[in-house]
């Protein structure tokens, strides 16, 4: 596999990390932690689920339009991911959603840390 | 003043009170609602106030980028807008998100109901 | 299968349809689009196809968080993909966006009409 | 004035710079620049002008949102809005949005370099 073959299928990768991890967070947000109340509802955490939920879309759109700045969009984005798997967990009950946010974390660090 | 600028004009003023309502929603869910906490948290509140930021948002995009799809959008988003102002209003102390929210809903059954 | 997880499950297809066509909507208007030139960038079917992407979006995003509202828009996303699949369909070499598009279109028509 | 009603002040000018970026940027794109035609459809160009938008939308809400990553996003659309300030003043007739893009790339780049 040459090396723009290489970057395209990471590309594709990081873009269905980026999209699952947007979706598993909004779910889990909007029901779960809604329905949960109690820690679930606390600001900090609530806040925390729902930025991930839009940096996630984000990186994913700047990826999907061939954006030139698509890999500092991933780097913030790894560091919200990680920030939220970390308070996800600490929490408990969300194993889905921690999950979804390490593997987009360690995606869009690898997105980040290409050589163009 | 002649028809289509008198659209235009509408048009700049709903794009105004979509972009205006978006703003207050999602400032006053992400803080007021989540440090209150109590009702203010509940599923179906936090839900409606959380898409009505949403769709406030798809409707001034829809607007800007002249889509030929925009007054179906408006139509929705009045919908939304209004039954947020009512539930806002029940629970109380968010008095800028009920104006907020009917100055749009007003705006857009408005530009929804323009004839093309 | 009973009532409700009958729907549950009918929402997740739709959530992946829009997901979908949001993904290849984006991709192909910002990359083939815009590379190809011509009739790919003549105005109202660039903004027909960004539109669709922004409705896509929009429409995921309201079933995944539980909104009462999600039938109203899933309507609209359906009338805005049904006319992207048409106007991709007339410029040609986007098969796979025409397919796409009408898949969420029936998919969102499915969501719309189902009875609460 | 004290630093938290400083802060606050900052914050309100920097989602307004923010959204008046995106709207500017938005609506240049699809009406000015697909009526155009020609370098305004440039791939590279057209891209830079929807990114800006997007980034400058998700930079809003983050601030709306009181996340507390609102820094980061914020030095990235800094980034993504000087570029394409210089872009569009190269390719000429887009002095709004020239201007849009350079207020809010330094009201962005005060945010990111505020201390917590």
């Amino acid at each position: 596999m040459n090396h723009s073959t290489h970057t395209e299928t990471s590309m594709q990768a990081c873009i269905a990390a980026c999209s699952h991890c947007h979706q598993v967070c909004l779910q889990t947000a909007m029901n779960h932690c809604l329905e949960a109340g109690g820690k679930h509802v606390a600001a900090d955490h609530f806040r925390l689920i729902m930025n991930c939920a839009e940096i996630c879309q984000t990186s994913a759109n700047f990826q999907l339009s061939g954006s030139a700045f698509h890999r500092r969009v991933c780097e913030v984005c790894a560091e919200v991911c990680e920030a939220c798997a970390v308070d996800c967990e600490k929490i408990g009950g969300m194993d889905e959603c921690v999950a979804a946010c390490r593997a987009c974390a360690k995606s869009c660090r690898q997105m980040a840390s290409v050589q163009h």
